[in-house]
């Protein structure tokens, strides 16, 4: 049982929640919880190793039977110093980070999003759980974007971070142009948009375009853009958050290409 | 100027943005930030006191022409330690609360959206501001939900909270029952819904109702409902996170009551 804060595992997890450059060293993260415990598990090949509490053990395995995968008991106080969650669940996982390329994406879309540097971990982990309830094949991330493996990001995903696939790109512009070639349509979303979001075509291969919170897109993106498309808006709001203005366009597309099938 | 943490108009405005009861009390809250700062400084009858810091006066009134209005400056240090933003911007003020009634509302609807015991700032902030955009006359709230001048709350509506009237209710299923008798549908959005949130009615006058980010609606709500309403998810997400759920249903709505105009 590790039962001091100055265990190296516990410093090497402490690392892993803080820094994305530990992280990508290592090409591992860190998730928390039970839900995103047993999600992982029935993932084949993903978890490294799991670390549970003497109370979630207790709890979870009061027989004494663990379970058939590399672990840690924790003390519960050296437990509760580590963990990242307000409310501490017992049980958290280093797990192998996935690798996606550019290419299953576009043979699979359906519906891309890409995103040119959002910010804000919570507007990335509801875009992603929002991307697999809207069946979106893809999430593409210019490098300046906030890291997919930041634990608020991972824990506003409920999961969802498993299962849809995303990439990094070092040139978010190539890439756009890229995608361009492949046949993607690209639509993005803009405060001078021409058409409105449910007038615009969403049939084909689709990637759908969502900028940076503050600045929106920057216009070289949006130049590359098939269509710009607008969210029309009552009042004197600005702009819609990046998040519902991104859920906006992914239902729509959602809705679209389900009619077509 | 103020140059004492322990000063007491200090001390009023830590109080007043930690603490809902204190709010409540004296019936004002506080906002920060030049834009939220510009935007209260138009609506006639609202601010109470502004405070800017050394700073924010060099830099916006550098031939020291004040505004007419009451204010106090503040020693640059005192604040950084009393803002509650990361990069404070130099000036916070005092605002008095609007008061709202559920006749007014009910009249103009439209859309109304109903929160039972929604807990999240960033959530509620973010349908606040989507609610504006999506012309919504007014947003209903459980006592339960999250304080709307939480000062996370405030800076996540950009300013809509300045514009989309609200109310607290005591017996949250008593004030639904009374928007029924005054004709207004209720459309609950549910998991078992019948139909899709695009096939539902939104014609008249109609009331969204979102429930508790973890357990969603309670069942003496959602049964109250003229309609249960579903949004088709893809993949394993269980569920949508409640802001966005808000939004497809709001802009469906206005969608919908554009047209019939």
């Amino acid at each position: 049982m590790i039962t001091s804060t100055s265990n190296a595992q516990v410093k090497e997890i402490t690392a892993l929640l803080k820094k994305s450059k530990e992280r990508k060293e290592k090409k591992v993260f860190v998730i928390e919880g039970r839900k995103m415990f047993e999600e992982i598990c029935a993932v084949p090949g993903r978890l490294v190793k799991a670390y549970f509490s003497e109370h979630y053990v207790r709890e979870y395995y009061p027989d004494g039977r663990m379970p058939e995968i590399p672990y840690e008991i924790v003390a519960d106080k050296v437990f509760d110093a580590i963990a990242e969650t307000v409310t501490p669940q017992g049980v958290l996982a280093i797990v192998r980070m996935p690798e996606y390329t550019l290419e299953e994406m576009v043979e699979k879309a359906g519906t891309l999003v890409l995103l040119e540097d959002l910010r804000d971990p919570g507007n990335l982990g509801t875009i992603i759980r929002t991307a697999e309830a809207a069946g979106v094949s893809g999430i593409v991330l210019s490098r300046e974007s906030v890291d997919v493996y930041n634990p608020k990001v991972i824990r506003s995903t409920m999961g969802a971070v498993y299962r849809v696939p995303f990439l990094y790109v070092e040139d978010f512009l190539e890439t756009l142009q890229e995608l361009k070639e492949k046949n993607v349509r690209l639509l993005a979303a803009h405060l001078k948009g021409t058409k409105t979001f449910d007038q615009a075509d969403y049939s084909g291969k689709v990637g759908i375009l969502i900028g940076n919170e503050a600045n929106g897109l920057t216009d070289a993106a949006a130049e590359l853009a098939e269509e710009k498309v607008l969210i029309p808006m009552a009042g004197q709001v600005e702009s819609l958050n990046a998040a519902v203005a991104a859920a906006l366009l992914m239902y729509e597309s959602f809705r679209k290409q389900k009619k077509s099938e």
